[in-house]
């Protein structure tokens, strides 16, 4: 627990799923319907910092979490990501990308390509995750 | 192999390193000395699509880059991202940041925050990092 680290005193979104060592997070992104954060419950900086179980435990849930969403909303390709720049706190962007959303073929953290709206069926498909999610990770 | 498909048909950089299922590219760009990718050699398109011991192996190269480069560069913070929305064959991004980046602490792909030089001192070191990789990965 690191004073003044946003992830260590709060969830860092609504969890959908945890475990021991991680939590999995919806991000309140309404361009990017079943975005999802995969954080680390304890305070680490970088992947070369946790021992090599820990880190396989880690890995495995954010492909649970890819192959979920993926699975629950039919992505045109997944985006994965531990950045960490502004919250130096290990967590995984786990991201469904499509042709028609707001920045691709870009990252989502690069300049907009358009401004068209999120198709409704998408948004409604994303709420099936929390039970993708559990589904592949109880497996 | 898939026909069109850049990182079929080219290395996609000067190899660093490589085994049976990947190689290590230094990634041409003077902004970020050290910019490596992890290059699946078969033709996949997502993490979900490798077997559990495929996915293992390419995630032990990337995690032991990862080291590699912090340990050759001192980096703030390690960015690690598999996005393949224009190049859909997996690889994996390994970035060095630093405070004075040309992007920090946004991600590469977003807006330039400043326009300093990159010391030189830091280019300098890069030079090692094939050196580096061969050591992390041989033990």
């Amino acid at each position: 627990m690191i004073p003044g680290c946003e992830l260590c005193s709060s969830p860092g979104g609504a969890v959908l799923w945890q475990n021991d060592i991680c939590r999995v997070v919806r991000v309140d992104e309404p361009d990017y319907p079943g975005y999802c954060r995969v954080i680390l419950k304890r305070h680490a900086r970088e992947m070369a910092d946790l021992a090599p179980a820990e880190r396989d435990s880690l890995m495995a849930v954010v492909f649970a979490v890819e192959a979920a969403v993926r699975d629950t909303l039919g992505a045109e390709k997944m985006n994965l990501a531990s950045l960490g720049n502004m919250t130096p706190h290990l967590h995984w962007h786990v991201v469904a990308r499509f042709r028609d959303d707001r920045h691709f073929p870009t990252p989502i953290w690069g300049a907009p390509q358009r401004d068209t709206p999120v198709p409704a069926e998408r948004t409604a498909r994303a709420a099936g995750l929390a039970a993708a999610i559990a589904s592949r990770l109880a497996s």
